[in-house]
C-alpha cells in the first residue's frame, strides 16, 4: 500500500509550529510496511487543499490528513475533502450531543462550533476522539482510503494508535519495514563510521544509516522482511554492530540514557544523589523524569554560587580558593559531600563553565569536570564541550549519566 | 514572490526525524513577505525528487530545498536538480581544497566524499558553509530561483541567515507579513476567547489566532502591511489585547517565562533559591538556562526523599509527619529554609505528586503546593495539574515562575 500524508494549517507555512504529527504517522505506517511516498503541507485555503488532495489521489491509495477539524471558520479540511469526493455533509446528532456534553463539562466552546464539528460526510466512518471534540473521519472511495485526523498532537496520536493502526493492520499484510535504533554516547560519527566501514559498505537489507542526534550518534537498522523473519534479521546485524562498538551503545530505540541508568541502579539496588553547578539542575531533572526514580534518586543540590558550594555542600573554602571552583578536586569533593549528606550509595559532582561568559584562556567555556564518588572509590574526568549554554548543559548531563552507566556495568 | 519548500530525505518519510528546517525557513520567508504555498517532503529517490521539483517549478518562482547534499551515495539532491534544470556538474577545485582541509582538521571523511561534495552545477552561485563541508547552491533559471541548502539544521540556519535572507531581502520589496505573539499563563483557551470574543470576531488585518502550546495559550497577531506601517498596526491590536488580558500576558514571541522572571529579578536586584521535590530539578534547570542567571539564581535543593527534606532542608520531621510531605505547610517551610540556607532574598518551595504512582483520593496525582518566601511574607497556593509526569513537572515549574513573576510585578 502506498501512502501520503497531508498536514493542513497556515501556521505551518508561517513557520509558527513544527510538525510532529507527520513523523509520528510516518513511523506508524512504516511499522506496518506501508510506504510513505510524500508528505505535503498546505495552508487553510480551499483551492490549495483541494489541489493537493486531488494530486495525492492520483498517486496513492491511502491518504492521511491532519488539521483543520476545529470549530472555527478557518477550519475547512472536512468541507474541502467532502467537496472533492462529492460527499454531502450531514449533522450527526449523536456526535453533536457528545460535543455539547463535553463542552458543558469544560465550560468552553460555542453551539455554533459544536454544530460545525458534528457535520460528518455522508458515507464516512467516524473515528472516536477520546480527549477532544473533533471526531476523526475515514472515507473509503473507489479503493482509496482517506483518513482525516485532528491536528492537536495528543488527539491525533490516540486516534492513530487506537483507530487507524488497528484498521490498517487488518488490510496490510505484505512485508513489514521495521527500524531498530542503537544509541551511542561518547563517540563521534566518523569514529563510528571507521569502526563499521565494512558493514556499512556491504549493507543491503537490512540497511544501516548513521544519524547524529541530540542524544548521540544513532545507528538505524532498517529491515524489510515478512513479519516472521524481520526481528531475526535485525538481531543478526545488531549482534555484529555490538561486537564492534561495545559499551558505546547505551540504549535502543526510544530508551533514554536516564532510563538505562535508572534501570541499572534499580537492578543493583543502589541510590544516587547529585551536586551540580554548571548543569544547573538538568541532571536531577533527567533522573526524576523517570517514573519510579524515587526508589534510587535521593536528592540533589544545585550549587550555583560558590557560597552555596561551601555553606550547603561544605566544600572547604580553601579548596575552592586554591584549586578554583572548576577543578577536579572540587568536583570530587562535591560528589563525596552530596553522597554523604543525602546518605546515598553514589554521589555525582559536576562543575564547569556553561558560558557564554565566564571563560578564561586557562578555563574556557565548555570545560567541565565530572566526578563520581562511592564509599570505595572516587573518579573524576575532564571534558571540553562545544556549543551554546544549553548544549553544554545537555552534553555534561548526558556524559555524567554515561560515566555512571559505565561504572555500573563495570562492576558486574 | 511565491515560494515552496522541499525537504529531501527518506528518514522524514520513515518518521525518524522531525523536520525543523522547513518551519525555520517558512518563518524567515514570512518575515520578508514571501508567501509559502506548500511544503513537500520526499525521499532520497531520483524519480520522486525530480517529480516534486518539476511540479513546484510550475507553481512558484522560489524554491528552497534542504537535505541530500552529503558525501554519501544516497545524497542525490544536487544531482537530480542539475538533471531537471539541464545543468552540468563540474568539480570546483577551490571548494574541493576547502573540504579536504576541513576533513583533515577534523580527521574524518573520505576523498571520494569530498570529490562528490565539490561538484557544483555549471551556472550555480555558491553559498558558503561556515561550519560544514557541503556548500549551498543557488540556481537562477528563467526567473525562477532554486536554493539547495544542507539538511543539517545548524548548517542550514547559518546559511539561511547569512546568505539566503540577505539575497532575498534585496529582491523582495512588497508588503511584509509579520507575526507577533503574546504568551499567557494561568488561563485557558476558552477563557481567553471569551475575554476577547468581539476582537476575534472583527479581525481582518491584522488577524488574530489562538494557539495552545506547551508554554501556554498564545495569541498570534499577524499583519500584512508595508514595512513602515506594520509595527504600528501590530502595536494597536496588542494594546487592546493587553487591556483585556492584563497580567495573564507574561511575554512576547520567543521570550520564555524564565527569561521574563530573570529580567525582573535583575532589575530589582533580587536573588532567588529553590527547594523542589516533585519538579525534580526542572525549576532550577529553567532558571539556569538563562545566560547571566548566576547574578540572581543562588542555588537549589532537590529534596526528593523525605530524608533529604529533613536532613538538608531541615524541614521538621514532625511537620512532615503531621501535615504530610505534600502540604502547604511543608511547601512554605521549604521555601523559607532554602531562602535562609542559600542566603537569597526569595525562596521558592514546591512539593507535590508528579505521578503516575503515589496518588491517593485525598492527595491525587497532580496535586502541587507552591510557596514563595521573602523576609516579609510567605504565600502558598494549591494546584491540581493534569497530564503525564513530565507535563505535571512542566506545569508546576512554569506556575512557580509565574507566581514569582506576579509577586515581582505587584511590588512595583
Amino acid at each position: 500500500m502506498r501512502a501520503e500524508i497531508i498536514s493542513v494549517g497556515t501556521e505551518h507555512l508561517l513557520g509558527q509550529i513544527v510538525d510532529t504529527n507527520a513523523p509520528y504517522i510516518a513511523k506508524k505506517l512504516a511499522s506496518l510496511g506501508i510506504d510513505v511516498f510524500r508528505k505535503t503541507t498546505v495552508g487553510d485555503n480551499q483551492k490549495r487543499i483541494a489541489e493537493v488532495l486531488k494530486e495525492s489521489l492520483k498517486r496513492v491509495d491511502l491518504i492521511i490528513i491532519t488539521g483543520g477539524l476545529g470549530p472555527t471558520e478557518d477550519d475547512i479540511t472536512k468541507e474541502v475533502v467532502s467537496e472533492v469526493l462529492r460527499e454531502r455533509l450531514e449533522l450527526n446528532k449523536e456526535i453533536f450531543t457528545k460535543i455539547e456534553e463535553r463542552l458543558a463539562c469544560f465550560k468552553k466552546g460555542t453551539k455554533r462550533g459544536a454544530l460545525k464539528q458534528a457535520l460528518i460526510p455522508h458515507s464516512a466512518k467516524i473515528l472516536r476522539n477520546k480527549i477532544g471534540t473533533a471526531p476523526g473521519i475515514l472515507l473509503e472511495k473507489e479503493k482509496k482510503r482517506i483518513f482525516i485526523l485532528p491536528g492537536v498532537p495528543q488527539e491525533m496520536r490516540i486516534m492513530m494508535d487506537e483507530e487507524v493502526i488497528p484498521y490498517l493492520s487488518k488490510i496490510s499484510k505484505k512485508e513489514c519495514i521495521k527500524s531498530h535504533i542503537l544509541k551511542l554516547w561518547g563517540i563521534g560519527e566518523s569514529q563510528v563510521e571507521e569502526k563499521i566501514a565494512d558493514i556499512l559498505q556491504n549493507q543491503s537489507n537490512p540497511t544501516i544509516a548513521l544519524l547524529v542526534k541530540k542524544e548521540g550518534v544513532c545507528i538505524r537498522i532498517t529491515a524489510k522482511f515478512p513479519p516472521d523473519k524481520i526481528n531475526r534479521e535485525i538481531k543478526k546485524v545488531e549482534h555484529f554492530l555490538r561486537i564492534r562498538l561495545g559499551d558505546y551503545i547505551y540504549g535502543i530505540n526510544e530508551e533514554s540514557m536516564e532510563e538505562v541508568v535508572g534501570t541499572l541502579l534499580k537492578k543493583k539496588r543502589l541510590s544516587v544523589s547529585v551536586a551540580e553547578s554548571c548543569t544547573g539542575g538538568l541532571l536531577s531533572h533527567l533522573f526524576t523524569n523517570i517514573s519510579g526514580s524515587s526508589t534510587y534518586y535521593q536528592g540533589g543540590i544545585v550549587s550555583y554560587s560558590n557560597e552555596v558550594k561551601s555553606s550547603l555542600l561544605k566544600v572547604p573554602d580553601k579548596l575552592i580558593k586554591e584549586k578554583g571552583a572548576v577543578s577536579p578536586q572540587v568536583a570530587k569533593e562535591m560528589a563525596k559531600r552530596v553522597r554523604e549528606i543525602c546518605g546515598s550509595d553514589i554521589g555525582i559532582g559536576i562543575t564547569g563553565i556553561a558560558g557564554p561568559t565566564g571563560g578564561t584562556p586557562q578555563k574556557p567555556v565548555g570545560l567541565v569536570y565530572i566526578a563520581i564518588s562511592t564509599p570505595k572509590e572516587e573518579i573524576s574526568q575532564k571534558f571540553l564541550f562545544s556549543g551554546k549554554r544549553e548544549n553544554i548543559k545537555w552534553k555534561a548531563s548526558q556524559t555524567a549519566l554515561d560515566l555512571l552507566r559505565k561504572q555500573l556495568i563495570k562492576k558486574n
